[in-house]
């Protein structure tokens, strides 16, 4: 199938100007919510998206509303013509790529005003000066595994995906299971605020070694990259040990905790909680997701894996 | 002109069905969000909707959201056959009478299924046990005012609203500005999450001895009520105060609070605060509203003037 060339827009209004032309043909929009600098993992978030929609818009857009001032926003990769070419080798492409300069610039939407005013992109909406200070919080889910080390991180998330949806007004969304909180609270967000707006989830995409994609591997050398390996092993093998029999989490949690430590990773956490609440549980009964996140070097993973025993 | 039969949707389903049908034939869609028990300010909501848009649709719908459960939730007064009898006395009527049942319960659209269970609507989402979980919050403006003695006050409005907006989907609300700092937080909420949606304040209505109209009002004994009158008579006297040159805002709070205590009313608070941030000024140099809220009894009102000089 021959790839199409996306349109690329940057304002809002014409974003929903051209979305509403869509719905008034009766065509299904689905939204497929990036930070940029795609791999496969996006990739197979837009094949999914045309199983469910009739046009595709993929957003690219570094949200600074979900990084702390202390945290890697300044060197967050970004390559945008590479990711239009990876967008076109898609079958069927993408109709559009909003790519917006600054989403919480009221005054200003061009490329002048972003950031605090020196083109920088600002890394903590509070001292922004645009006044934003409208957030959307999902209370408990946002709690815990990611939440506990980026307390702002999930009320950036569910804030700018509240904007993207009003912006580009979706009928479908697609996100990666990889980030398997985020597609938690995206999920309860919708139903809690009634948006007509159907979640898909899509599983973890891999590396062949089984590494989970990830914009931040690139940041990796390769020697961290061979010992962040032991995240996807140790979590295989914790699925293993559940499947013969061994349902006590505090024993597969120290099988994985012990397997990164080794390949010298730093566990930020491992916990196994219910696939729905999110809630820590002691014993495997029911549908549980381990989930880890690890330093290795300076850079952040996180992965995960189901359980349904 | 002839009064028209509102259509009454229940369903939330039903009723974004019924606005995309609007939509899709290019007609202008209004929404005024309340609670009921209509009274004239309502009804001036209604014809200030007429002029911005080409269908109206009026919600009545008591959100247990904003209510804590020390609230006057269960007493809130309701007539549902006189509000829509009062609705077809404004020209042009309304359109859509959008009565949900409850919009927290998302097992159980139908009228059993409100509250926890018994029929009897909850006062406090937090123990409904529907694991409604998410929330808007305009986190500066929602403070002070009202939020002092309504800690989750704002935070029940801005999610409600936000709900209606994704059911509704309007292209004009309106609210009053006797609620002045929630409508000051919609407007924000409306910027900050992108919603295409115009939000039209509308002045206090009255009555003709100046009592500032509310739902409540029903509930004050004819000595209260009398004594309630303090508050508008007080205002005025500070604004023209204002006029005549009295700029320090604590002379003129001392003489609202005075006048409004001697009458027999219990001060909640009584600010003199910028029209667009809230934060409190201690002298007037712009636009500033001057805001009050005060107890008769069992029954708390607020009311506010705009003092421009």
């Amino acid at each position: 199938m021959a790839a199409k060339d996306p349109l690329v827009i940057t304002d809002k209004e014409e974003m929903r100007k051209w979305s509403r032309a869509m719905r008034s043909q009766g065509k299904l929009i689905g939204l497929v919510p990036t930070m940029g600098f795609l791999h496969q993992g996006h990739l197979s978030l837009v094949s999914q998206a045309h199983k469910h929609s009739n046009v595709v818009v993929v957003s690219i857009y570094v949200n600074p509303g979900q990084f702390s001032p202390t945290e890697d926003l300044s060197t967050y990769p970004s390559d945008f013509d590479g990711d239009i070419k990876k967008l076109m080798s898609v079958p069927g492409g993408v109709d559009v790529v909003f790519h917006p300069y600054n989403l919480y610039d009221y005054e200003n939407q061009s490329k002048n005003g972003v950031g605090d005013g020196d083109g920088v992109v600002m890394s903590c909406i509070e001292k922004s000066g645009t006044g934003h200070e409208t957030w959307v919080r999902v209370e408990k889910l946002e709690k815990g595994l990611c939440g506990n080390s980026r307390p702002v991180f999930f009320r950036g998330v569910a804030t700018v995906v509240t904007k993207l949806f009003n912006i580009v007004e979706p009928d479908v969304t697609v996100f990666g299971k990889k980030d398997y909180q985020q597609w938690r609270i995206i999920q309860r967000m919708v139903r809690d605020l009634d948006f007509s707006i159907k979640v898909i989830g899509v599983e973890v995409s891999r590396e062949n070694d089984g590494l989970a994609m990830s914009s931040r591997n690139v940041h990796l050398s390769p020697e961290e990259r061979a010992k962040a390996l032991s995240i996807n092993k140790s979590l295989l093998r914790a699925k293993s040990a559940a499947n013969d029999g061994q349902i006590q989490c505090e024993k597969l949690r120290n099988l994985v905790i012990q397997c990164i430590t080794n390949a010298g990773g730093k566990i930020d956490y491992a916990e196994i909680v219910d696939q729905n609440s999110l809630e820590k549980v002691e014993s495997i009964k029911g549908p549980v997701v381990f989930c880890v996140a690890a330093w290795f070097g300076k850079v952040r993973l996180i992965d995960n894996m189901e359980i349904n025993l």
